[in-house]
């Protein structure tokens, strides 16, 4: 009961937290207040859109507009709030809170739909991560996927470990609480220790070294 | 009757003046006939795709070629007539026949299929906008969403005129009409008169103000 | 018998010749092995998956992984093998046949699900070209849309070849190897003899002629 309320509140704020990416974009770039609701729309419930026109299911926020009611007030609150530095870092943060959870619920949803288990994980990484991709080429910046950082890697770590504690029989609650933790717990690392997977070696042929991530250009 | 054939007309004009201003954009880029007829397919049946695929019916072209059709016969007229100073002007109002058409329609439609209002409206602003957004991403071309001008706004009015006027039981036909009277007269006072929604205030860190509005640089 | 065990070859092989691709964008931008299988994978399954949503199909990698897996494996070859300039030159071949198995593949299927010829002719050139577009799109870097070469004209020679055969009542393996030998010997016509269709007339406002081509610049 408690946590499957959990699970429902962390859906919502996954939502919420993404939007408020989305939102944040349109920001920088001194957008309207329309503009500012499609970002937050589109980076919100993008990823979950994604996932449910692949496996089949009808497209989650169609029948329940209240997904769309929080991404609209997302976009209002970074409105009136307008940006911060401290408010940016916490938003990293919640992103971190959103990215895990949506890995998981991603897998989740999947695997209740009788999709393979190979499959699923490719389903909770894209409702994961596919938001972020698609406001980042709409609004011209290199992508969360361009970024040599440990973020999609966090959440193929959500996605295959609910996929794979399910497999071994554990009880789905149960699951989705190790499966969020580990994914958070990397991400959190990540954040913090500047931690990213080795590059491909070689000199890289298309621009300089990325100055986002903590570790040192290739060599 | 009448006013069903409008609508059917209105139908094939929007597909044809946005698959025209794909078209153009591929003119712009001096590519081959191919491209030509791609670009005027994304932009012209591009939003009432996704339309379709999130609401869950079978895709309007696919049964239906005409529409295709219609998007060759476009990209062909701007093949042969070339690029006319006059011509992208004209353009500029045809296309915003089509947003207002076309978030109309779009909205209809989907009221039709028993969306809940809030995700009609939705539909609708993508119908119009989508086709848009990806001939502009496909081009590498800054986005209609990154201007800071009364384009989605429009479409937004005219989708969430139809569902209220629809709400408050006004017959089908006559909504439709105001509706798209009401997007279109927007669209038309943004183009004539610089019109714009008041950007988010603050200095702009990632570029110049964008010469493309009417309206001053955010102070 | 031999004939579908043929086309059951070129549908692996295609996936994996686009998946290495992918995989060869992201080593040319050093990114760790995950973000590898992701452009893999969305480069090798992208066009069959846009081709099956459109059409109304079950994606077909959601119900069998194996088209998954051999993204996996193309990426992590194109890892330990690293870049070499022959192989780049061996995988543009590769990938004439990756695109000619595809644009008749593609149509082939959507011929099968009932949609109309010109609606299976555009399913057969977005299954072939589509994977490579988001690739790029996702990359950053010009999309084969923008290149002044042969690549989607060659697509849609097979799809529509393998259509119009098939509506002349050859029989489908005839068909089928017919067009893709059609698409095949025109792409490497492109590759090998720097042909291109003629270009739109007039002076390109956007940058200086393409270098990536045979073709003189426009006049």
């Amino acid at each position: 009961m408690v946590v499957s309320d959990l699970v429902a509140w962390l859906d919502y704020a996954g939502v919420a937290v993404f939007a408020a990416t989305g939102a944040l974009t349109a920001a920088r770039h001194r957008h309207d207040i329309v503009t500012f609701c499609f970002f937050a729309a589109v980076t919100g419930i993008g990823g979950g859109t994604l996932r449910d026109l692949l496996i089949g299911a009808p497209v989650f926020w169609v029948e329940q507009p209240a997904y769309l009611a929080v991404c609209m007030v997302a976009a209002a609150l970074i409105w009136i709030l307008g940006e911060r530095p401290q408010g940016s870092r916490l938003l990293l943060w919640l992103d971190a809170v959103g990215l895990a959870a949506y890995s998981v619920l991603g897998a989740a949803k999947a695997a209740q739909m009788g999709v393979p288990p190979l499959a699923a994980v490719v389903m909770g990484v894209l409702s994961a991560s596919f938001g972020g991709i698609v406001r980042d080429v709409l609004a011209g910046q290199p992508s969360v996927l361009l970024r040599r950082e440990i973020y999609v890697t966090a959440a193929l770590l959500g996605a295959g470990a609910y996929v794979a504690l399910r497999l071994a029989h554990v009880e789905s609650s149960y699951a989705a609480l190790g499966a969020f933790g580990g994914a958070f717990a990397l991400r959190a690392a990540a954040l913090r220790l500047g931690w990213a997977l080795p590059a491909f070696p070689g000199r890289d042929e298309t621009k300089p070294a990325a100055p986002w991530t903590g570790v040192p250009p290739t060599e």
